[in-house]
């Protein structure tokens, strides 16, 4: 497949080399930062920068929009694409619908939409990471175009799924939950350790046997430990009492230990 | 060193045998459940169950309180020690202080105290865990003890600290946060999947990553990602729109967000 990407960021620097490496195509990388688009074109056999949105003589048929959420809307204003191509978006939280609309609005020609949505963090500067496990989400209104995209899904993974735009925000909406809000109360615990001297690295081992065991349960509900679990109030006070004087950790120390509460029904 | 166990639960499970492969002898296990006893014995070289909390003829030195916390003051109410022996317990959240004082009330003769804090989750059942890597927290308010104890805790463990007992509920907390906390945000994401009849699976590797990734970098904060982190206000409506007729996950999503956005100044 002849492909192009909209985007040369940290989802585009792995895209583009595994759909490669599965032997399709890549043509063009545009990128309004221009080096970006050149940092990831020396990644590829034989692509060109792109430096406008006009793609009326691109020899592509797939174009991959891998930019951010917010630039969506005005990348689609500007965008010239050839007749017939298909065009989809990678994104968690806006529907297919949304890209249907724009291209309806602002496309001269007809142009075929998906959503092409790998559920996963991407980094770039990173060895390239390999797709295999990555689960691909696929949708499409037109039933060539969606049979298009997972066999494309299933060139470079094995985890391919055919998923509507409201089974996608779920599922983005729980990895909001398990990947970003988790983070943030990793950053909370290493705050927490700095603040009184003490190394954080003392809790990455606990830390990483917690995800071991979260990840290799059934359900992550099965190895729920600590205070909040096993009805310890006179931990969960000392806790609350030498947090009392930082009301956002505070806040959330009490309002996470009442939803465990809650689930276990104590 | 001689050694008894008072308590067989998940921690004893594991320290004792890590204890008798460094060269020590574990004389007696003593629980409220002789089956929890006897099935620790099983896996060690000639410990022999303990029915009683008596313990004035005991050959051994050492005795490590391996029990809830609730259970300490109670279970140090009724305990008999030979003379000088060392009494330390192995518990987050609570004090050196309070063991001296139950101690000092409950005991006939003079007992030396400490505390042995594995900073790990332990589970039974599964094999044995490996120490090396595991940090161990000691304290003492004597310094020959303290030593004795330092010298244990590097038999079996690479990383040993000395740490007050403010220290050590300190990091109790941030463990709180970065593992308790963090599981039962997978519960929900969890949750969030099933209700829409998808596949938790889905979000099983992207959690491996984001988890990777946390614990690699030298602070979790370097590698927050997600709609918060990138001011991304349109995709949060999104996701509290469709939270709203769930009042728990609205409010955990809404105070999380604010959060982070806090912790980048945005």
């Amino acid at each position: 497949m002849e492909i192009s990407f909209i985007g040369a960021g940290n989802l585009a620097w792995h895209l583009a080399p595994a759909l490669e490496n599965a032997g399709h195509h890549i043509n063009e990388v545009y990128s309004r930062q221009l080096q970006h688009a050149r940092q990831l074109v020396s990644n590829l056999y034989d692509a060109h920068t792109h430096s406008e949105l006009n793609f009326a003589d691109s020899p592509s048929k797939l174009f991959i929009l891998a930019i951010p959420d917010d630039a969506l809307e005005p990348v689609c204003s500007q965008l010239v694409l050839p007749e017939d191509a298909i065009l989809v978006h990678t994104a968690g939280a806006r529907t297919l619908a949304s890209l249907e609309q724009w291209m309806a609005v602002y496309s001269d020609v007809p142009v075929l939409t998906g959503v092409f949505y790998p559920l996963q963090t991407f980094s770039k500067g990173q060895s390239f990471m390999v797709f295999d496990e990555i689960p691909l989400c696929i949708e499409s209104g037109d039933s060539v175009t969606e049979e298009i995209l997972v066999q494309l899904g299933q060139d470079i993974s094995d985890i391919v799924y055919i998923i509507t735009s409201e089974e996608r925000r779920t599922l983005h909406v729980a990895a909001v939950f398990a990947c970003n809000f988790t983070n943030h109360l990793l950053t909370l615990a290493h705050d927490l350790t700095v603040q009184d001297g003490l190394d954080f690295d003392l809790l990455r081992p606990i830390i990483g046997e917690t995800f071991r065991k979260g990840l290799a349960a059934p359900d992550p509900a099965d190895v729920q430990t600590g205070p909040a679990r096993r009805g310890d109030l006179t931990t969960i006070d000392t806790h609350l009492t030498y947090l009392s004087n930082q009301p956002k950790l505070f806040e959330i120390y009490q309002l996470l230990t009442q939803s465990i509460q809650h689930q276990y029904r104590q």
